[in-house]
């Protein structure tokens, strides 16, 4: 074993499993370790500490174990300053660049450590010296000399604890099932909503068409009544079938008042889209009394900060959707950095991972969808903050506004 | 082509498709046809009529063209008595023996039309000519020596005529999706079981151990107490895991209190089978005090009529299990046979199609499970009686007491 | 009935359903007819032809229900010329613009039926009355003053007939389900590329990442050299994984030599993007001997005409990914117009509905995956020309490129 | 903390995760502990060992942690006979019973430790005192008096140890999904295959009727012709179309030739059932030369040990069919016990999940379904000899008869 170098690892890293997977990662990487010096917690409350001294065939591995172990917790003994390389271009970065995680991350600058800003995953980390600063940054936004991150040296990454009480986001991870309890779930769910709203955090949801079509959309308009919703993300299809739904009644030509498919009302969605293309924009629509009712009603009404993003599926589309998705990536990149705290995400794959990909650790995230895989790719992100319900989103969402409006 | 016959069919057989699916029936099978006789009524109100001469290359495959017309309500023009043929031997059929439809069934007997009892699919038509009954029968309860029908003649089947109005069970028929407005349904089952029940018609819920695990017991309890369950089919999973649910709190292990799993309360199931077997019976447990609540136990008190039949993936099994599959299939028969007018199945598979394939097309069934593929299998009957719900199971008895109880 | 309107209707139109189709429609919108002039073939050789009045209690529901007998193949008998409405603004239609269907659709232009160009559905129909041409145009792409169709009158539809020979793409369509042999399937599969490529016609793969993720790749590449793909539609996902999978032998950090995942190896796929945002582009990249296998490698070295269409949850993205939308639909369009004669769509909900949207009816579709849902959806386009799978995209991969180059 | 015991651990146990789990086990249940005595291994090629004082509040809670740890491999330090209690009645256990697990258990008797015969999860454990024997027993099997073990001591439970090496059942069980590589996994099953026969191993297959629809039954016949199939588990549905394919070309009336629907040939499957019963079995239907191809056919002539238990949803049924639940899992587990070193699971959920929970850890399992809510069910037996393949049952039958037959 050619290359070693020594990492730290501490507290409560038995009781969380972390110690365990970082002895693994070691070793499915081609590595070894043997432990220098070990302090185990013998109670529960009590912190762990382990210092290890990683070894790898050559230094190429050494450096691909090392950014496991960072992504897990686990950092250098000896701290340096970080490394970094100019951006040999705009939208690219130099090789050796440094991926980012979704975990709270310090940058050792000038023998500082300093938190980095904007944090996302895989995202290069672009540091300003002079400021002392540092940034999560998509790989387009990089500008060419940009002073990027690589390399494991100066790096610290916060591993999320997971927290030992009772709730909903540690006991729904536990298994993505439809045959679990979901009231009380929902309970929880609403319980967590209420306390953030007292303290003015900002509530996401990230929906579907699936939505209108079922007949929900008036529990989602009572939620944004409610206060509950100050960020929506969705496409094209949820607001032209709220709007068609709004001005015909009609969602995808079935009529939600009886649940019969009205045939030729399949155009209904093609008129709705161009009555807002004639009015100029949703917006202009609910001022110029067009639109009076449903769920963008309600956002235009209420201030609900929105992105509609646009997909290759979309007609129309509707003139608020943002049809380059990179432009979109930003809007709903400034909207999540602006103070949210928690996720609601129902019916969309899609959209959930695409704000999935945005989000950090830390933001409370609830999935639902009746498709189990969607609610898997989702509530696999490594977070604890991650709730999976396998579930009916009309019902969902009708037990949600209850729980929450009934008090 | 070397074979003929004619057949004749009447009624709204334009609007059903019956006549389109007739014709299109008889050239898949490799056969032809000409129109002999046809008058369309012009207007919707007006019923039709049509006679074809079905022609086919050999006798063999007239045969079988005429019984797949027959299924389809179309029957021979020239009425002759039901053929019989001795069955060979206990249990077996002789060659050329005719497999019931789930659609009413005449036979002519002497001259007479006779309706066959207990009508069923996949069954033999057995023939008492001296009190001139006809009977499904099951092909292991038949006896050696029973006049058995083949071939199609003397029999008459009815089709389904489709309800133009508007009910639940012609639109949600229409299309198999969670994507649907579930609560119009839900509302629409409601009225329809509650007027059943104003006529003393009978409901049978057939019931899987999912509905335990999330909590929903106490919905189908509530529902047991108001009186809207007199026939509850299911196996030892929901027995066992609402047993363990009444006496520990728990189901499969994980606390309904809570919804965290209990470590070690795994176990649980079992001792919960145990203490049943030790007390000799699920309704001696009622009796003697050692269980006092729960579907099971509002079963006993409220003197639903209940068959739990015994599967491979049985632990224990309750005592109540019937672990011979033929004889748990005739007490479902017989429950079902006594007037049973409407079937609500709920996350079981396995249930839910052993009862479908013993239900007459009249009796009104939904079909409620999570998975679609579940949904769709059910739903496939080809009855217009059949409504099935892509949705979630605990979420939709919440909804469906409520519908029911709060009025 | 205050409104009436006559339409007839020929050609195999019972045997195929249409006609009670037809009926049945005209009764569920709230209409009525009456039969006024029938001929009904006597033999499946013969066509029939129908001519019925068509009421309606209000011009309006006429209206509604004449557009959706329309697409049946229903035409009014009195041709007039066709009705246009100049477009308001750029962007938007007329109230009462006529939305096109994927079926081939005339319009009458002084006096002389025309067939429209570009036919594709929910577009609006753009008359151009000096060069007598008629085009399907996207809503986006209408400007100010353009002529577009509005109503009913002055169309023609020409509805599919349904093949009675048996061939896959009426087989399959009769029930989606994972319980149906494929091989045969796959035999006429490849059968039909084979007849498509000795007339040179064209051959769209639309295909998803999960094709790289489960190691069939290599199966594409190889159609790809044997010349069964000509146009190739996808995201950013696929281009990713398989230059990661070209570059590092791994796809989202499995290592598809091993199946083992290679801890770290995760951020394989932001360092193949960085590589090729090097290079400049895909393209570039071969031309550097950068990357030098592959799908996108094939592609580049076989002409296969590429849209890459961007998506909210990219990374990075490839230079190639069009990440405007409506601009990557401009780009799928023109694909598709230029002769694509089949389309085969793997493993991708997104791009394959976006595709379907785009194609005529006539194309011959297949549509694979392994969730039933997806394949539904597909395969619900009312054409008989799509076959859906729900199999196992690799294995499905590995059958055909088996079958086609085998032999 | 009122209640203490000291428990120990050895072997592989941080690498294993054994231990952190075991921490997460007690502190979950609300109890304590303090580490007394610990020796980390310094390589991973080195065994650790830790002794524990475990803590909880009551006697009973600690009972519960005692019982978790030795699931997971933590037995008590200071060894004690077992305990046992008689049985109360024929078919029921005394309070307190010890339920096993699936896991090699051993039992203390007159200070010896004796492994327990027949070992499955959820049983009972009955000592022969004079025998120094014990046996795992269904409690149905129990009779009154029998010396059934009760509490936790004086039992032994060896956890399996994970493999490092790279093998199938390792990759596999990682991720359940349909989007990794599956040839690999082919290839090594295939590999597994042919070892375990080379060691005179017996290979058991359970399977589902979707193997005869989708036209895979002649992918297995090679497999039992080839030697590879020793026992094999399935159902009525199973047995009934393979019957019907190999007498009438036709699995649930659609042509395995073709693909097409035969309309009518739906009553094919009961005519299959008839011809076998009038015959008295499959076994004399082969010997009168009636079944002369097929699945059946094949087992009959390669002397392959079949099981063919009963559900409620059995037509006929064929007369080889144990139609007693409890009977038939007294013969699965026979066969399973009698020599059965690896388990291979197609597409039936029911006779799947039975069957797993007969047989012991070390049996190398493989579980396919295309469904992946199946495949998770059976996966997560907490063994690590569980490979589950979310795939087509027809191609990889196909795949898997390939690599087994053309090397």
């Amino acid at each position: 074993m050619s290359a070693s170098e020594r990492i730290e690892m501490s507290g409560h890293i038995i009781d969380s499993g972390a110690l365990m997977k970082l002895m693994d990662t070691i070793m499915d990487l081609g590595g070894d370790f043997e432990i220098q010096e070990q302090h185990y917690g013998r109670r529960k409350e009590e912190p762990s500490y382990v210092r290890l001294e990683v070894r790898a065939p050559t230094g190429k591995v050494l450096e691909q174990i090392l950014l496991s172990c960072q992504s897990l917790g686990a950092n250098l003994s000896e701290a340096t300053d970080v490394h970094t390389v100019p951006a040999p271009r705009d939208g690219a970065l130099p090789d050796g660049f440094y991926s980012t995680t979704n975990l709270r991350t310090e940058v050792r600058i000038n023998g500082r450590w300093i938190g980095a800003q904007d944090q996302e995953m895989d995202l290069a980390l672009v540091v300003d010296p002079e400021r002392e600063a540092a940034r999560c940054t998509p790989m387009a936004d990089v500008r060419e000399g940009d002073a990027v991150v690589v390399g494991h040296h100066g790096l610290r990454v916060t591993p999320l604890e997971r927290a030992r009480e009772r709730e909903v986001f540690s006991f729904m991870r536990s298994e993505v099932s439809s045959e679990r309890p979901k009231q009380l779930a929902i309970a929880e769910i609403a319980e967590t909503m209420r306390q953030i709203r007292q303290r003015r955090g900002k509530i996401l949801f990230v929906v579907g068409p699936a939505i209108i079509h079922t007949g929900a959309g008036p529990y989602l308009e009572e939620l944004i009544r409610s206060g509950y919703v100050q960020v929506l993300f969705g496409g094209n299809a949820i607001a032209t079938h709220d709007v068609e739904s709004a001005l015909y009644g009609t969602s995808l030509g079935v009529d939600l008042g009886t649940g019969m498919t009205v045939e030729g009302g399949h155009a209904n969605h093609m008129r709705a889209l161009n009555t807002i293309r004639q009015a100029g924009s949703i917006a202009a629509a609910v001022e110029q009394g067009i639109l009076s009712r449903g769920v963008m009603y309600e956002c235009v009404r209420h201030g609900v900060e929105m992105v509609l993003a646009g997909s290759i599926r979309d007609d129309g589309p509707m003139p608020e959707v943002v049809t380059d998705v990179i432009e979109a990536q930003r809007l709903m990149r400034r909207c999540v950095q602006s103070g949210v705290e928690m996720a609601i995400m129902i019916s969309t794959m899609l959209h959930s991972i695409a704000t999935g990909n945005l989000l950090p650790a830390t933001v409370k995230t609830v999935v639902v969808d009746i498709n189990p895989a969607t609610v898997t790719k989702l509530a696999d992100r490594g977070s604890f903050q991650v709730a999976g319900l396998v579930s009916d989103a009309e019902l969902f969402l009708s037990s949600l506004a209850q729980a929450l409006t009934a008090r």
